[in-house]
């Protein structure tokens, strides 16, 4: 049995500078770490005028988020799946460092558990 | 006011080749097309033996599945923001290429409404 949590966040007014990419991807790689992640790949991406979207492919899964500076509001996904990953500590971590006044979470659990049978 | 519409998805038993980056990826690009959102970065990335990442970078959103060949399964995340752009339309899309013998979808909105107040 395969077992896969997500967490989808929405971070609403946010204290630090979601038009900052190199501390948004920072701020991502550490929660990745913190869980026992492997990144595989790194994507960053500014929009104009404002807004960032960053996404790290970990071992089959991902954590993103997309920002909304104007809106001081962030949505981050966090998919990771394994043994002991745990995605409430890189939500921890994401929390910390972005510091929203007021967010939202939807825990969702993707259970994998039939061979594929045609 | 901005909406956020997210389908987090499980395809069961799909009956296409889940292994196939090439076929996910120009999957993937036809549902963002038909939905009518503008693709801004496109990451594939295959594991060894098997299983397929596919994300789509949109304007501020992103599309993502990832594929557990040996399970028949695929996770599928589609998220698209804007006026008009319907989330159900990229799943269509996915669904027929796909082919899952069963699926279950987690609907998931997101309102941003307030400005920074800080």
């Amino acid at each position: 049995m395969l077992k896969i949590n997500e967490l989808i966040v929405d971070l609403y007014e946010c204290q630090s500078n979601l038009d900052d990419e190199e501390f948004l991807c920072s701020t991502l790689e550490s929660a990745a770490n913190k869980v026992g992640a492997r990144i595989v790949r790194k994507i960053t991406q500014k929009y104009s005028p404002s807004g960032v979207s960053v996404i790290l492919i970990l071992a089959e899964t991902h954590i993103s988020v997309h920002t909304w500076p104007e809106y001081g509001y962030a949505a981050l996904d966090i998919f990771v799946c394994g043994e002991g990953k745990d995605p409430e500590i890189a939500w921890k971590v994401v929390k910390e460092a972005v510091n929203p006044a007021s967010f939202k979470i939807s825990r969702i659990v993707r259970a994998i558990g039939n061979e594929r049978r045609v």
